[in-house]
């Protein structure tokens, strides 16, 4: 491993965190301003840590795929460890573990929170804790989809598990291009939907904290209810932009390119709306059976709840917990699923489920052709057989993760579907579950150790894993090749 | 499709049924016989329809690969059809969908009932019920092991799915000599439980119907109470011939041979005794601590539990639903798990299980090596790709299965949890599960349309899914080729 460039590159990620918490120093000014010394002194550690940190020599300037993936790796740690300041220093958070999870929860786009009453919180803290949802969600675009391929085949191979589909590279070859259209598309997302809430009678400050939320799909709310209490727009406009944040971001370089056609044709979008079409529709019916309540109530809900965790967002508009069993493992399982590759979304990623169908059909074919060559096709391109194995390895080892979570999260002593869920809330960065970590209730009772343990988890799955894991191997940390 | 040598091989079985049955006759009649007269109509039933069907007329008498899966899938139903019925007429069980699930159940050796009093049975139903799952373990060793593959290279193709490891074909080359073994083996097995049984004060019925249970890692039993209200000998002697029903049947022929290395060199199995040593020490150990029992106790029940579940019998010594959270999230992955290919057990094989693991490996080895090609090998011979793609496609396919029968069941309207296990329970063959279908209680509040439902996942589960879905395809039915 370059060390020196490690360092380097870490410095300017953090003098980076220090410029975007800047502003959060104003909005606690203007509403009370609590938080204001804080977030100062927080920004002077890391401007002085920063500015040694990318000071330090490096032999070379090269930075290889071994060098990129560490990098990716501490620096998630490196600004939720920073980024945890805030809280821990104005006390909106009794312990320092709880700021770092709340943090980690953020970055991730998870949304897992320790805090019940977010009401009575500084308005900066607010802002700056969902804030890290839109810096992490970014962060994933712009890592996995631009910076990251640059670093090398070895990275490149890596994360292109992330989106292993035909449409990563499809648009601009040149990464730098790339960079830009996504956050161009990141922000424009986000500009509309703050428009459209500012619109729908939503204060400043909640507008943005709905919005960092939606387009990261981080899922912190501005209330303690979550969106519970505002208005049906609000509920329908949030809902949309979860779906549209949910979508690879590649796919709107199309649009913008008014190749309607190629981005309506793709088939990983394709199958991400019919998975949140059928959802909603069987548990708009389950709910309508069951509550005997108004259609356009079920179908609102359903929807917004849907949207929300198939996204991997959060939020909640209605406590879920009380709905049958049908809708809440429908709810359970889309956990899993998750949005699309390319996507500020987490979970297994609706490609990855595309293709494993495949592979079914295809052994089903198989039953009376044992030796056919049949190859894996997604929208007219063949997956290759190296691909195919890395999403299986990937599905198995989300899989292995998640039993091992459940049980560590167990040992709490808390019922099956609390330990179950706390962990598929976390690893597939949704935040909410059900039981004891339910849409009203929070992770705040949890151990320090769970607490640290659930905030690994969000990283593991964050970062798909195997980044993670890298970190583990020795070979990651030897000075030469 | 050969219909003519289908019905002919499907008449065979139903007189093999028919004879299977008539011990049952006389257990009965030597205890009341309540069910005399319905085993005599059940066998007269059997024996006409199996002489009409034996002789019906086939144009070529070879079997092809497709004629053997329609006959493995249509002999399960028909054997349960008529299997069923002395339940029925002797109204051991009020509706004969009831009956039918109680069969499927049996031959599937999922231990799964919906009969709460099975102390008031008639005897020779209690024998028969359990007898059921001797016959089912049976049929899937015989027909998995030896029958199959000798239907020609399209069913062998299918069925190495069932023991992709190296073993299957390491013992004798010909069909008839490896089911001859096979059955030798198993009837060893089955005596030697018996005579245990017997020496420790169980009755003759009883020794039958827990060596049965066992043996076909089946897990009806003999007691309301399963087998809890048995001595501390009987649970352990029961406990270890699980362990040893869940061992690839072929390897007791390189004990025969005295090839004891080759035995214990095998890679399954040494992952196998890993898992059920691991679950035993983490349960006693979290027992000890939660209940501050007695040793022996704990690491008793923890064995017999985890020998039951692992090996997919379901036989039970207490309610561990009583269990903490930790221990009964152990049983639940155990149940996924299953024992060894090759065995009577059911669930996704811990053959998979190791492949999969190796997988993940082979990515993590990866990360720094993208393109080195790096083969998957079980006990030094190289896994092909073919054989990679079908494991992975089966556990996608059982998972899909598994998430599908989950939303079905909850449509009654229990938890999450009973939902959840009551598929977890049939699909892996285990019996019982948690919450509603817990240890202590029966399926028999579910509809007629859910006892219909789970009857279809056992058999699926059983027959590991790609037989029973070859005959929604329409070429199945196609008469030439």
């Amino acid at each position: 491993m370059n060390y020196g460039i490690v360092i380097k590159v870490l410095g300017i990620i953090l003098l980076i965190e220090s410029l975007l918490m800047s502003p959060a120093i104003f909005i606690s000014q203007q509403h009370g301003g609590e938080a204001v010394r804080a977030f100062l002194l927080t920004i002077a550690v890391m401007l002085v840590i920063g500015l040694i940190m990318m000071n330090v020599k490096s032999r070379k300037d090269q930075i290889r795929a071994k060098d990129g993936i560490v990098i990716v790796a501490l620096g998630w740690l490196m600004i939720s460890i920073f980024g945890a300041l805030p809280l821990y220093l104005t006390e909106s958070v009794p312990h320092y573990v709880d700021a770092l999870f709340e943090i980690i929860s953020g970055f991730t786009t998870t949304g897992s929170s320790v805090i019940a009453d977010v009401e009575s919180l500084d308005k900066g803290i607010l802002f700056w804790r969902s804030m890290t949802h839109w810096i992490g969600g970014m962060g994933i675009l712009v890592f996995t989809l631009a910076l990251l391929p640059a670093l090398g085949v070895g990275s490149l191979q890596i994360f292109k598990a992330e989106s292993p589909g035909p449409v990563a590279g499809k648009i601009v070859p040149r990464m730098k291009d790339t960079a830009r259209v996504l956050y161009i598309t990141y922000i424009a997302i986000t500009l509309i939907e703050l428009v459209f809430l500012l619109f729908g009678g939503v204060n400043l400050i909640d507008s943005f904290v709905i919005t960092f939320g939606t387009v990261g799909t981080g899922g912190f709310g501005p209330r303690n209810d979550s969106l519970a209490s505002y208005s049906s727009y609000v509920h329908i406009v949030t809902g949309i932009f979860m779906v549209l944040s949910g979508v690879n971001f590649s796919l709107y370089f199309l649009v913008f390119r008014k190749k309607y056609k190629d981005f309506l044709e793709d088939r990983e979008l394709r199958l991400y709306l019919f998975f949140i079409f059928s959802a909603v529709v069987m548990i708009a019916v389950n709910l309508l059976m069951t509550f005997k309540g108004d259609v356009f109530i079920s179908i609102r809900d359903s929807f917004f709840q849907v949207a929300s965790i198939m996204t991997t967002t959060g939020f909640s508009t209605v406590d879920y917990e009380q709905w049958p069993s049908f809708s809440k493992l429908i709810l359970f399982f889309l956990m899993f699923i998750g949005g699309s590759a390319g996507s500020t979304a987490g979970g297994m990623k609706v490609i990855r489920i595309m293709i494993i169908l495949k592979l079914i059909k295809r052994e089903v074919s198989k039953i009376f052709h044992p030796r056919a060559l049949i190859p894996i096709k997604v929208g007219g391109k063949i997956v290759s057989n190296e691909v195919i194995a890395r999403i299986n390895s990937f599905l198995a080892l989300h899989l292995v993760i998640f039993v091992i979570g459940v049980l560590v999260v167990s040992l709490e002593g808390v019922d099956m579907i609390s330990s179950i869920s706390s962990v598929a809330a976390t690893i597939n960065n949704i935040g909410p579950g059900f039981g004891s970590v339910g849409p009203t209730m929070t992770f705040a009772d949890y151990s320090i150790f769970t607490k640290l343990f659930l905030s690994l988890v969000m990283l593991l799955g964050r970062l798909e894993h195997f980044t993670i894991i890298a970190l583990l191997v020795p070979k990651t940390w030897t000075r030469e090749s």
